[in-house]
């Protein structure tokens, strides 16, 4: 993971009219755009962190159907969308780096049971940050989680949302908007 | 505007998976699925009545920044994406209906700066059900509702997107999707 991002990045970002914080950071929480446009009423930002809090702030204040529906708006690891091709470029990165585009049949299949049975159960998908697990961690969480009760997992997938959403809000300041960012 | 959809419609909609009617349903709000994915927690429903209280309940549930967020996920009319082809299907036929790809210059002219302070005073876009007003309206809307205080606009915004999410679905349940549903 990249070093945390600057003051420097921050006070780029804070100068930002909305149409170009939902532009950029509109997939920080996976298609959920409504995210950073609220996060926007926010600013200004002291801090990377400071963005990350608001968006938290706002998730955990939804009520339980929100955030059940922010669980339901992410795609199944390793999944149909992934085979196809058709995942968010940032759920391809994550979901490639976990290795979930290149697994065999026979994990393929377990993991799709899996998925399914999951969301069969608890009416929205295994939401996991693969980025911060080894390669086994989406199975073995499955076959663990799928036994929990609907509230954990409504409270664990959100927790999941919200280090995927740092991660990749770390990877928009850092990486691919520096360069627009810094001309602004 | 289509008759009411009947019955059948809103059963058929009870029974799809959250996939499918996150994949139906899932710009019911311009750019905001998880309005529809939270709403399928409130199934069954007896009615798309219904269907659309659950959304209207749920948005109104949001805090202000929410709320504001929903608005800027909301393209300019007559704006930018319009003129370069790149709204979503939906915004596209509305913006049609209302002859808003079809200005005069001078028109295109005053919408855009208008736009530009009403965003710049509000920050959040004016957003106004055109397919029930017409030609004129935009313009008209955004002489008088500039001089609006922000609180109001976030109201009257809000009842617009409402208005919107209620065509939407009765598109949804009578047009487009009657067949697939109907094959359940």
């Amino acid at each position: 993971m990249a070093a945390r991002p600057t003051a420097r990045h921050v006070e780029a970002l804070n100068k930002l009219s909305f149409v170009d914080f939902v532009g950029k950071l509109g997939n920080i929480v996976e298609r959920c755009p409504v995210v950073a446009a609220a996060v926007w009423s926010e600013r200004p930002f002291s801090s990377a962190q400071g963005v990350h809090e608001a968006a938290c702030k706002f998730i955990d204040g939804l009520p339980t159907n929100g955030r059940e529906g922010l669980l339901r708006c992410h795609p199944d690891l390793a999944g149909a969308l992934a085979r196809e091709g058709r995942l968010s470029s940032e759920s391809t990165g994550e979901q490639r780096t976990a290795g979930l585009l290149d697994l065999t049949t026979e994990e393929q299949a377990d993991i799709s049971r899996l998925n399914a049975r999951y969301k069969d159960k608890f009416g929205f998908p295994f939401v996991l940050c693969v980025r911060l697990n080894k390669r086994g961690a989406v199975l073995k969480g499955l076959k663990t989680r799928i036994n929990n009760s609907k509230e954990d997992e409504i409270h664990t997938g959100i927790e999941e949302v919200k280090k995927i959403c740092w991660l990749r809000l770390v990877d928009i300041l850092q990486r691919e908007q520096v360069d627009t960012i810094s001309k602004l």
